[in-house]
């Protein structure tokens, strides 16, 4: 067994802001982050798969097949973005970096099976997501139901 | 004659788009960054200046005093805020980072006497902003007219 | 359940020095880090928790709590210190990074009640402290007995 | 129980080509990794071990010792090497960063005994090597039969 | 003036070994570097020019010109690629990173009219090579004859 | 020309306390960093000397020359140091960052002609030292009177 981790950078924004809060409870909770026209961030996203490499090639699984999945679940929804108007899940959910990693697992979780179908023995692990160079959130993919 | 740069992480949003460009321009110009919706990034702010330790003390200029000069003229208004609708700079300027050095240079070069009152021998030198990891914009104090 | 790490920079200064060792056991086990005048390490701290967001806020918990307990528990007694000279537990222990990693996991423990009181779900994980860039020290809370 | 992990960088070149493949599926598989002429990385392994730190000196381990299992089992056949040409492993196996990752575990753990002979409460944990800043393979030991 | 640097990671082996010297004198002016199997490395290019942004975009360049050019020009000839075998630059130059930073330099000057056409007020300045992350190499464009 | 940086890493301690000043005064200008106990710090030291590479060689100098007489001038004596301790230097001056790097290009400059001796092209042209990952001093060996 062995386990890739692959990491890519995606830059989009979000405010933090809780509909069922008052504006002070908001602006106590959320401080700055609550600021009415948003900021953002420079996030990267750590995708980790396992499996066994498959004898012949060496490989886990093709770097192409892996970038597509992750492309086309979830980046392309998030780069470029604003993360409170231009995604359906934070439409109820604060777009807080602890959700961000629960939605990414979910569509990472529910794009598995199209992108690497029966007969794979690979495994999706975990998502690891930085906010900053100082804060990270992860989350088992087993913790989703997928 | 020493130079001394301090980094500043901050957050913050921004939509790349210009009044005087049609909507097709500003699409084939900024591309992604041209989402009405806008994006953010963690900029790293870099600021340098230059000038002799102190012969008692060995500092170029007290920490904290730089700090401050830097968190008063610039970093209040731009962390974790949006600069196209917070900042008066971008209400005519597109906030690309290009410009965005240049309003940070001309606005630490402003608060420069205050900060630095008569007597003092540094010389504020460069400001350089990292947008991403992959791409910095550097600009000399000089360049601005103070 | 989400992980979330925060990552908090120090620097102190130590002497790896075991009292129950001759001159030469010393200089030959701890080599250079034996030098009695000292030396220093930028260090960094990651605490991990992990539980599950609030689903009102979308937070594990809030940062600037998480911020307090390193603060008040660790970080004030760490931070611009000599660990051998200006702390409790290295007149005992020679102030290796293993030794510092369970100190600060057992002060962290015990700690927790004080600032996650009752009724919280949060689980306190995991430390690490990184030496230099390419050493690490990683210790689990449960662990320590608290 | 302490978790120590070293970081060793070392520079080397490969040519991603599976001998039971044909030119056409090769081409296909590796893409631009599949160049006749090879191409190189900058790696870093990262190397775990833990154990209880010993109570007179606070070290899991001496440094030195840690350093010359590394350096002698694995790091002197890999570093400034081509690894197609020089690591007997390679002439039967692909070197993707999978089977390097595979190849590092297994010299690691047949050298584990020489180096740190019975009587030691120490356990190799795991393996990680980075091909680039972006994509990092990870192996537990105890995957690999000693 | 604004100088923008854009950063771009490439993957590529060398041999450093001079033809007109002997084996010995290969061995102990190169050491390793001198292994006939040849090493390889990631490096890092960073491309700086400067101007005046568009008043009107806000831009120094767009950054796909700013891309496409660097890709032409240099990039597609490296990614990837053994150095020695596949350059023709290095048939006659041993390609050390000081001699990759002039042909580089040489490369992007020769393609600067083409990509940026008459008109332009830009001005291709420096190219950096990062070999490891402990050493750089750095070349102005003027020293280069274009 | 060429210019080449080469980094290295030092760990060493220090307290920020000038003899010339009141313990109120040192209290006041130099805050945690006057600690009597000192504190310490992972600095990165990067040197930079530039000039042609050798048509033959293709290098600007040998590596190991160049290491060894930063080894030799200067990282001899500051690794794993006390600077106030151990250093003659700092028995006058305050052991500031800013001190810190004139002294290491004086050293630097003063061991020059012994490490590189008459006929050689290169010139010593800077230091930099970073005290931790936000700040970092910079002298050009010129200022040095050698």
């Amino acid at each position: 067994m062995t386990r890739l981790t692959q990491r890519y950078p995606f830059s989009a924004s979000h405010r933090l802001h809780a509909t069922q809060l008052s504006e002070e409870e908001n602006c106590r909770v959320f401080g700055k982050c609550n600021n009415p026209h948003g900021h953002g961030h420079n996030y990267f996203l750590e995708v980790s798969v396992s499996g066994e490499a498959d004898p012949v090639t060496g490989l886990l699984l093709q770097r192409d097949q892996f970038d597509s999945w992750v492309e086309k679940e979830i980046l392309a929804r998030l780069s470029y973005r604003n993360l409170n108007e231009e995604m359906e899940e934070f439409q109820t959910l604060v777009p807080t970096t602890e959700n961000l990693a629960a939605v990414v697992t979910g569509a990472l979780a529910r794009g598995w099976a199209d992108s690497f179908p029966n007969g794979t023995k690979l495994r999706f692990d975990r998502v690891r997501i930085y906010e900053t160079r100082n804060n990270l959130f992860e989350m088992e993919a087993h913790e989703i139901q997928q």
